[in-house]
């Protein structure tokens, strides 16, 4: 969820306390045209449709709940694989699949809603100068696969949201969290929006992807949208965790600026673009 | 919300039991060709897309907590009137405008999903022989400014979700209950699907609609959608309740069939279409 309107929260979710604890929701669009890479079948759509809002809950550390999908459906042919899975995906993560909408649209257009429940949420903002810098997942292999590395289209077509990771770095204490679904340098951006600090990170720290020159591997990493990992930042006595593909990548500094190996990096260059 | 797939549960909203108290989840997905109507301000587009879902929190006797908007957007000019829209729809009715999603889209499309609480929602499943059947709202003038009416525009451009009127009817412990989005006859058939009994209403009950002639009224009444009335079914004791536009309108009946004075009828001549 990239947060609408001036009354914006800086966060992958809204947060709402309820009782004793916080009710955290999410919504994402999904559009033929600009979200599902050719190839993608319906199946995997409607795992990608429940997928996005199921790692914005990650990303505060929530356990999902219900899900919802609204489903603007271009033939009907292909409600019950997008179904299947959507289904599929909330049973995988302990959520609910618990009904939504359903229209004619003359571009196939899927709207997931989510809620989830946590004791002490996650925010984007709360990171520290002196903590360190940390990601889940190997960023860069979505990436990869829609430019032609097709061993890696799983991480592509059918992402797997940090659900438990997020739930582990929750509870260990980290600072500040997101999900890096737009490239690692965006979201280092988007986590700086909410603090008022910066970040440093190290492309020795980036986990290379096996197969891709170390060069191109960094590159794919640092723009390269839809793997689902998380960003987050914590002391460094929080780790280590017991996550795989946790990945110390940098640090939090006091400038408010997004450095890349001790040079001050700009946005622009690592948006991400579905071709 | 209109529920999609085999595990649909029959109702406007899921419901997820939370410690004391129920909460109740709504989506709902509008879009400029199927549910704009002609002449509709980005304004009214932003409150209509709200409205809907505060529509199906009220039918379930809630109270509305949080809405999220995704916006598929077809010109970034529209932005600000449909978030203003959206904000005082929510403000109006004391929900609070979370954030959401923002996109671009060939076609305008805009999905609200909703939170509420409830110590006891109302479902469509409850309804018992011998109850009276019920309305909130003067059903057909939506349709009726649809139509040429323009004295009713106000109903079919900025419709209000009943909210305080759900509320008051599941304190006083009404059976069941849904919101009136697609015309009476189609929303009895719809009550009568998630019960085992069946309703006959009688035209004379059925409020006219001043300036129209009454059998052009009742059609309207019976087969025209938007106006976000309630449908509700209680024992007679349970009545009057300090609701204007109350309307009692026939009674629960063992036969699983919907009757208009003593006729089954069928829905296929009463479903409801945006021209």
């Amino acid at each position: 969820m990239e947060v609408v309107g001036r009354d914006a929260v800086l966060d992958d979710c809204a947060v709402l306390h309820v009782g004793d604890r916080f009710l955290v929701a999410s919504t994402d669009m999904l559009h033929a045209s600009t979200d599902f890479p050719n190839g993608m079948t319906d199946w995997q759509v409607g795992w990608m449709s429940v997928a996005v809002t199921l790692s914005d809950i990650a990303a505060m550390g929530a356990e999902p709940a219900d899900i919802l999908l609204a489903v603007g459906l271009d033939h009907p042919s292909r409600l019950r694989q997008i179904l299947e899975g959507a289904k599929s995906c909330c049973d995988t993560y302990g959520a609910r699949f618990a009904g939504g909408d359903l229209d004619s649209h003359r571009e196939l257009t899927l709207v997931s809603s989510g809620i989830g429940f946590s004791l002490n949420p996650v925010r984007r903002a709360g990171s520290r100068v002196g903590e360190v810098v940390g990601i889940v997942g190997v960023p860069g292999r979505a990436q990869a696969a829609l430019e032609g590395h097709t061993q890696y289209l799983q991480y592509l077509l059918t992402p797997r949201p940090r659900v438990e990771e997020g739930r582990i770095l929750a509870s260990a204490g980290v600072s500040s969290m997101m999900d890096v679904s737009d490239g690692l340098i965006s979201s280092l951006f988007d986590m700086k929006e909410a603090n008022s600090c910066g970040y440093e990170i190290f492309s020795s720290q980036i986990p290379g992807i096996p197969g891709i020159s170390p060069d191109t591997g960094l590159d794919l990493a640092l723009r390269g949208g839809g793997d689902f990992g998380l960003l987050f930042t914590c002391r460094p006595e929080v780790l280590p965790l017991p996550i795989p593909d946790l990945h110390v990548i940098g640090r939090v500094i006091e400038e408010p600026v997004v450095k890349l190996d001790g040079r001050p990096v700009n946005v622009l260059g690592y948006q991400h673009h579905w071709d």
